[in-house]
């Protein structure tokens, strides 16, 4: 009899995010075990042994999959990596309609398969994606959540050290609202150490960050993926690491705080719709979403996510 | 021909902070080599014995040292713990002098065979024997610094994240001013993920870190340190890891904000005294030393502190 | 609902044993939570404050503990450590008595507490009282081994390793018999990287490892402990890092081959007897005992092992 | 002043294999700094800018590049892994000469650049390619090597661990050879834990490793790139943890035992020929080509590796 009941991560698609996720997951022995499956069985099985033969060079994480889906059976974590893929000039909002299709006809597989585990989207628009997968599945706005602005979050802190010459692990600040063009920094909370960004200043004295600096940021954080798409296709390596981090959180229970989308229930005046906010994730999903404070100009531009996603949501009939 | 000069840790002390730090330096990775002194030789071997005992399983870190100071020669970091260490019931300042007189004998010896090096003050207290040991050094003040509060502002970290029910590492607080019975935390700029500490609730709204609450956290981390040296007569482990941990920020050139304590120069009116505040901690040392607000009440506990140190510092003669 | 099981780690005794593996077990993020006991309530709850306060510099894994055993409540491991500890120029064996008596106590107290664990002596003399534990406990053998020789193999292949100028992770060799002045290297098999160890050259083509050179590492492997007990008082650095290591070959189901002790049926002639042997450690503990080749010198040295044990452990009345 | 020279790991090519190894890399922060360079400008920023996103749920490491070759400017270690790629049905012999040519064209290029690297070939046919990069730079031996068959030889060790039931790490056993169709384990010297691995048994005590299955089982690695290639088109995941693991062991000095392929001098009466052997990896490149036990069999297979790509290299000039 074992002691312990290992953890086991689910990824579905082995796309290239899928199986960055599966690869940065297994370097970092985020699961105990992860399991890829795609529903094109000759490219999940390629991945799959492509993964395994690097494990004899990281830690004590295993890979399994292929192209049957009971490979996920008893995963305490899935995420979804399914779907078609953002195309050069497509917005995400267009991907809608036909990754709700992908859901609608998986989620019941899944649920029936992996019952108990958390389930994390990271296929596009994952907003909108949220909410059906939330509907479909009937599972508490908790267990179903998308990877949201993490990315994006990484985006800009990743800026903001390279600006001001820090560890981008001494920068806090966060992207909230849609993962999409509507997205915006909560500037007013942001800091590097302790220092709020407004304040900082170079070895002069000067402010870094003026309101000219931080709009172009904003400005190359909403544009990034495209630029990244442009460039080589598609992007993976990133989101593989939001992912991972985020599958962490619950498997390891950290209740680490991060900008994940749920649907929302009464938060700032929103309602079933599905928008990144500062969220405890923890073994049980989004424990609890944290109210964080919004100036003025900030409150109207995550209003504005919300009437967009809705009116979305209610285009798809859901 | 080796393409790589490794990177090398030196420690001055095999006393249970010493050694912690070579365990968890080893451990980490912190280092390529960690090199352990002390003028107890045969404490000395036998610390370097048991912890190469444990480098089959950890990383590629090696571990020498011994009662001939010459095995820290060319190190990139030298860190020192050497010092009598403080009773139960005595405050760090009455460590002063004792300590002070060992500095004067060994820094000379130390920049003579490490003279590169950057150099981190463990040994208390710890802001008073930075300024003298800079002055014995003649090195820049960026180049002698000490662990200061970054031990202090992991408890207090530690203590927040305890009582709001998150992971540590997404609470971003700090103590300040005098690693002592002086020192402070910024509660102004603190904040949970990006929410201000003030202004986290419980899962029923209510405010959770009240001014009576935040009063004793204060009380809690100052007194720390004398609950866990009356309950095993000494301080070790997180000492350890704090030290570990702003080597790393060297070594690797991680340019991390970190609260550690250098002499100060026209730093919100102080002069000469060293204290800790947020700093830039890079492969020069301390790089920058960073301005943060304070309120009316925060700048007053610092130029107390001040005041206190500078005072110390007359009566040891520098 | 949580989603998953997270590992737990106990640790009985909080002497310097205890704490270092607690440390680095932290550090490694062995386990998602230690908890460490200890009958001296005021030194388990400083060294728990102490291990807490370095967490917000180490991954997700949480400390508790203290005088209450209750806090080992559904562990999925325990390691003992407590124990009267082994005096300068006393053997190991003549530690049995006292140690047995501290078990007879606590063992029934632990299994009730944590039925399903693994258990893991660390105390010694820690052959003999693994056979009195599991005797006591009424477990599978299976689940109440000790760390036997895995320190001592890891100190064998520091030493080979530094001989040979390689890493020792390269280094595959092992010490097996009593954890104690019996045991004895298994040459025949040893090698670095595909080369045995016999047929080692230096870069003259000369042959490093003669007979008198292994006579000589072995002794220096032998007396190790010795030597560290003289020069520091005790042991813990390096039992800490091989006691992480089994544990995480368990927590994470690795099924590493490690040479613990566990009681042995009809293995190469030996029964009721517990000696390090090469073994399978997974979730279920020592999940097989392996069979290795043994010259006719190897076999009579395990041999006279057990012998010694199966009288000291009859003197016990067991 | 900087105390420490930083670790540069230069990658040329940012396909699949170039970027897998450099996301590898700054997950496992195998070094400080890793610059990825591409003719292909647009495709280099757009990984790079990809990779640095994920920096943030990273350590310390940074990533740089483009399409200027500047970007390697003092690399510590440069991986070459640009080069036309292995299709489906094409054997790797095949691709040496339009490899040959690129060679030709940057080697001089990159050593003007990075005069003092160890330079690591992955392009295929890695051994032939490393005898003529080894010529066209005039570089040491030791200074010029391939990834050779540490790839396969992970992949035979997952094989055998899985087939096992054990951890990989367990599992000591090498392809040696031509990175290609004639490369072949090492058997005679592979074991699991210490025992030889014809001697294995299943728990009814029965040979697992026949004849018969160590045929398959070498056939299984020989094949797999096919299979993988056949699958998704290309192998990227394995080789960049592959690749990373070795620059790791340059970077850190860990003079590890790997199986890399480097030009051969008198080495079993092979000479000016580039083959996989165990080899001490260092910070100065190849260190030492290790001497191995090898039957009779064995030493046929290697003569005849060395006897087919010694003939390729005369066909291409060389």
């Amino acid at each position: 009899m074992s002691v312990v009941e290992n953890t086991k991560l689910a990824i579905i698609g082995a796309g290239s995010v899928g199986s960055s996720l599966a690869y940065a997951s297994l370097i970092r022995n985020s699961a105990r075990e992860v399991a890829l499956y795609d529903v094109n069985t000759a490219k999940a099985e390629a991945e799959v042994l492509d993964l395994a033969h690097g494990t004899p060079f990281t830690g004590a994480s295993r890979i399994t999959g292929g192209g049957d889906m009971d490979v996920i059976a008893g995963a305490n974590v899935v995420v979804i990596t399914a779907g078609a893929k953002q195309e050069p000039g497509q917005t995400r909002i267009d991907l809608a309609g036909t990754n709700a299709r992908i859901l609608e006809k998986i989620m019941p597989q899944l649920v029936e398969r992996a019952p108990k585990a958390v389930y994390i989207l990271v296929t596009n628009p994952c907003d909108v994606l949220t909410v059906i997968a939330q509907q479909i599945s009937g599972l508490p706005a908790g267990k179903v959540f998308s990877s949201g602005t993490v990315l994006d979050s990484g985006r800009l802190r990743w800026l903001l050290a390279e600006r001001a010459g820090v560890a981008a692990q001494s920068v806090h600040a966060s992207i909230v609202g849609e993962h999409g063009d509507s997205e915006f920094p909560l500037w007013s909370q942001a800091s590097i150490g302790l220092t709020p960004l407004r304040e900082w200043t170079d070895d002069s004295g000067t402010q870094v960050f003026t309101r000219d600096v931080l709009d172009a940021l904003r400005d190359d954080v909403v544009t990034a993926a495209y630029r990244v798409i442009a460039g080589k296709g598609a992007t993976n390596y990133a989101i593989g690491l939001s992912g991972a981090r985020i599958v962490e959180s619950v498997l390891r229970d950290e209740r680490a705080v991060l900008p994940v989308s749920s649907v929302l229930s009464n938060y700032r005046g929103i309602d079933g719709v599905a928008l990144s906010v500062p969220s405890i994730v923890g073994s049980r999903g989004v424990e609890r979403v944290l109210d964080v404070p919004m100036d003025d100009g900030e409150q109207e531009l995550l209003q504005r996510s919300a009437d967009a996603l809705s009116s979305t949501i209610k285009t798809l009939g859901y």
